[in-house]
């Protein structure tokens, strides 16, 4: 039978086709891959056959549907081959079986009036050194996932106990991917280094006896002692003192991309409804976006990408027609930490779509049904305009939360900064002595050694004795050594090799004091604070999970006991200068900033290499970036799973 | 290089048990299924040399995590070649890319006050008899899935634009099985059929005119107009009258399913807060289910599932220990619509998973933090006893919503039911002359013709005219026409002739006018209102659409349109007469119950024939089940997909 079929298959218009998809396999995947190929292949022959005996498909064409399960069968051998290869860790994690470390109230013990809380004694016997981490974000999780499993007692605080996958967001909200795919829960990436977690978040601080205090509302509050802390809670919004915020919605956490996407649905189904005017229609299907960062503009993509896939198979035709997305910004571009290249890409696809840019125009006020928004134009001149809403996204700039605000107030002389806490180069927050406490991601901002506070000593080591003035050979040499001691102005001291002839104003193929200063203060302005990204806080939490195991083996090991003597208090100091010398500081590597424009992405490596690309090519790069991004197997199955989902049936059109 | 790892592969002691892989796979998928799992094994073998050779793997046996990648990625490859055998209509409709029928007000004309809704003209320019189908469960579902796609113009009001496969409701709250993955939206449903939806409820109704208001509460009503209205709304739980409902949770809507997940996640977290006490902790962790039918056993067999197969990894040993489940059942037996060996089964089941199971119990209060009842003992005395609880469900019978209610308010004579409408052998709803009012679902009960109402004809038919009685050979032939003029008792007719001499009370060999009686009267004693379960509504769906579809074409070819004349009412009840005529009555076939037990599932086939097991293979024949009966193919894959996901992963720790 299947030989006859076979006969039948070849014969078939539909041949064609399948020998290309068989190609297209190969081409993809390699050896493994074709083995599963080739089976489906057959098995779509034998259905070809039965269909066209049947007369239940077309003949001419293979259908789309059958065009994605072919795709889909292809993605899953290649995954579940995948998979086991990115497993790693996660499995040894899986096949251990015991539960995690317990906590309990301190009995008879109060600090403060409240309990404190203490972790129950290792298999061994022994206790760690305490180390408590707020947040359950990019950072903390980064460091938990790099920490060696035996260097602390870890003690997780955070009001979700999931981890977001946060650049996935705008895509959640549409429906593109599950809400459950962007989660992985805090205690299963716990496991593997036996920690515990809070589901509470912290409200209050004791620096000197090193207790913080957390609370679950409405659940009372414990006092939480620590050796170390990490201080990872992220940033809320900035208002820019707009009035009717509380009618926008903001994408932070998973309850906002739920009640954005049900309120899409919403709109869509209560524009459908007859009894719904035309201008209100209009009105509903109205979404702005406030702000023209990475996350604004994807969601503009995604919304745009469901309504031309999916909602047009299902909802009226004038429906359709009447959506408009708006993206209203501040600056002269969207995109603006982006290469210019790309912002205008951005640009001029987003106009291709019937996506609304306006920019130079910032939002006035917001109210129940509309939005106020003045243009500053070229001339000066400033025009007040209202559009009827029936959406608003809120994603402009950060600023600090409650506990981080509270956290500065404490350290009024090193803290000073209105939006971020400052950490120095090692992540430590500036004005703590004994560098207990770290901080990182959204939270933090680090502060790196300013060259200029350093001119003296360096313009003393660049020079020879006998010369007041640098050559262009010492130069070089003065470019090595300082690279070295500030790693983080390594890039730029390098560009100056470069642009030697350029600060050297008077010509003379020797740099002066005053042009050696110009050169400095260059630099410096060059060490702008890091973005508030992802990519960011995951860098700083997996340096600050190697560290703090290198610290740990330095302590066990004795290697920095040797140095301390004295008081507590000088104790601590001493040990904090002795880890300074140990660690190595912080380094940023910029690997590019990635944004979906709907059928289209585009990327900034940085040094002026941009990508940009307007084809399903660009979408799934987009895609693999992300997916190669992911902190679980787990996640990364479920993702392949939503979006192999998203390519058969579309997205989902439940108000859920 | 692959010659080598094979050499290899065979070396280790893995081999034996990927082999096992192989021999089942080709057990269970056939020829097709072969190819890719050599494959995988191949590739199984690579990563398991791989790991041997950096000491990353357990190298004595194949891990719990590999076990399962193996299972999964056999199991979708089979899936997508089932797929395809499944897909039939869906592909074609999924093929089609033209936006469904719109709806508009009729410009300047209401009715009562509110605006009149009408469909847009077909693409021929002509217009069919306006069917209105009110819900979106299992009932109208049914229809819209088997009627033919040209008879009616359909339109579906519902104020939720998804179908809920109800039978998974109680797997998603614990996340053996995603929310989505178990709604199907009803714009696709439609689709086929190319009728339009609105998302509103219906309030009201006008009989005479035939128009059914509806309503989008806060966004107006308007009246569509109908020819021939299916009411499909479900029913609402019965309250007994218990005082402090509002602290349960019900298990209707995908919304229910969530906030049970959200408080079940919330619950565990705050008892793992060590601020918690431990009589809060015991509360929190006391689950109590009202009502002893199949949902109710469902939920705590999920539960109890979640709890050893998931929590355990996550949670302190000493909080796992706290779980309690308590099931409150006001008769003497859990599931006692199913037969008593399921009964007895599932209670040996629940005891062994230390479910306790209070029977003979009834719920007489709920306040925020405990629960009342009492209980009866077999000398007819009543205890009354608190627990603490920290979360119940209510899953008892059900009455009538506010709009049945209305709608047999509005039909005193005929509607006298206080817990559905009644409806005859066709599904008509009683009362309504002209038969353009159909009901069907939980919100219907069928009344089938009592055979003692028409004792007089059946009587003088069975016998001969000669005798005044009726013999065992007359018996015989009586039985045979009496189940061919009513169907819905035929099976009871039939056991009568087993039992003629039980009935034959004098043992004259002849059955006398008395015993003929008390024959009849123990029939319509069987023709007991069909239960409110899920395949019900879809039997009476998949009936009403045969049947809709079957008129439509009648009245399209004229067939039916001879026999009319006089004034339009009179037509009307003609026409219905004429209908009733044409179309068969409905009768039921039971297909079993099915429960799932926590890693064991019970079945009950009717007639005595039961079903019970305690291992996986039972856990999988209950899958299988649920599987074959989903409405399309996405809700399949998407299904699949959860499955291997828990497979593979175990369910999500997300509080969300």
């Amino acid at each position: 039978m299947l030989g006859a079929s076979r006969t039948t298959f070849y014969q078939t218009r539909a041949a064609g086709k399948a020998l290309l998809f068989q190609h297209s396999a190969r081409a993809a995947g390699g050896r493994s891959l074709v083995a599963g190929t080739t089976s489906t292949t057959k098995t779509m022959a034998l259905n070809h056959t039965r269909s066209m005996s049947t007369n239940r498909a077309k003949p001419a064409l293979v259908s789309p549907f059958m065009r994605r399960l072919a795709l889909w069968t292809t993605g899953t051998v290649g995954l579940a081959t995948l998979g086991y290869y990115l497993a790693g860790d996660e499995i040894e994690a899986f096949d251990r079986e015991e539960p995690p470390q317990e906590l309990r109230l301190i009995e008879g013990k109060t600090f403060k009036d409240y309990p404190i809380v203490e972790t129950s004694l290792r298999d061994d016997g022994q206790r760690r050194e305490r180390l408590v981490i707020l947040g359950s974000g990019w950072g903390a999780v980064s460091i938990l996932k790099t920490i060696d499993k035996d260097a602390y007692d870890v003690t997780v605080v955070s009001p979700n106990n999931y981890f977001i996958f946060t650049p996935l967001l705008p895509s959640v909200t549409v429906g593109t991917v599950e809400f459950r795919s962007v989660l992985e829960p805090i205690r299963r990436i716990i496991k593997r280094i036996h920690g515990s977690y809070i589901e509470a978040a912290a409200v209050d601080i004791d620096l000197d006896n090193k207790y913080v205090l957390v609370e679950k509302p409405g659940e009372g509050r414990a006092w939480v002692p620590y050796d170390r802390l990490v201080v990872g809670v992220g940033a809320q919004s900035i208002t820019h003192g707009t009035k009717g915020l509380e009618f926008c919605h903001k994408l932070k956490t998973i309850t906002d991309a739920r009640s954005m996407r049900q309120h899409i649905m919403a709109n869509f189904e209560q524009a459908a409804l007859p009894t719904t005017s035309l201008d209100e229609k209009r009105r509903l299907l109205t979404f702005v976006v406030c702000g023209g960062g990475p996350t604004g503009c994807e969601f503009a993509a995604e919304l745009y990408d469901f309504l031309s896939e999916d909602l047009k198979h299902y909802f009226p035709k004038t429906i359709q027609d009447m959506v408009r997305v708006v993206i209203v910004q501040s600056q002269d571009h969207i995109l603006n930490m982006m290469d210019s290249v790309i912002s205008e890409f951005a640009e001029s696809e987003f106009g291709r779509r019937n996506i609304t840019v306006l920019t130079n125009s910032r939002v006035q006020q917001i109210t129940e049904n509309s939005l106020i928004y003045t243009t500053k134009h070229l001339d000066g001149s400033i025009d007040e305009h209202a559009i009827p809403q029936g959406f608003v996204l809120w994603s402009t700039g950060i600023s600090l939360t409650p506990f981080t605000q509270l956290l500065c107030d404490k350290l009024p002389e090193s803290q000073r900064n209105r939006h971020a806490i400052t950490v120095d180069c090692r992540l430590r927050v500036k004005g703590v002595d004994d560098g207990s406490v770290y901080a990182l991601g959204d939270c933090a901002t680090v502060e790196y050694p300013h060259l200029l506070e350093h001119i003296n000593e360096l313009f003393t080591s660049a020079h020879s004795k006998e010369t007041t003035d640098i050559t262009r050979s010492e130069f070089s040499l003065f470019v090595q050594s300082a690279a070295k001691a500030f790693p983080s102005a390594a890039g730029h001291l390098q560009s100056l090799e470069k642009n030697f002839s350029h600060f050297d104003v008077d010509h003379n193929e020797r740099i002066c004091r005053s042009e050696f200063k110009a050169m400095l203060e260059y630099v410096d302005s060059k060490l702008t604070a890091l973005p508030a990204l992802a990519q960011v806080a995951n860098q700083e939490g997996v340096y600050l999970g190697h560290a703090l195991s290198h610290l740990a083996h330095l302590h066990q090991t004795g290697a920095l006991s040797g140095q301390m003597g004295g008081t507590d208090e000088l104790v601590a100091v001493e040990r904090s200068k002795a880890e300074e010398v140990a660690v190595q500081p912080f380094t940023y590597h910029h690997k590019g900033t990635l944004a979906y424009l709907g059928r289209a992405a585009a990327a900034d490596f940085g040094e002026g290499r941009a990508y940009r690309g307007s084809n399903l090519a660009a979408k799934y790069l987009w895609r693999s970036v992300y997916w190669s991004q992911q902190v679980s197997l787990r996640t990364r199955v479920l993702l392949m799973m939503d979006w192999f989902k998203e390519l058969l049936f579309g997205r989902d059109l439940s108000k859920f």
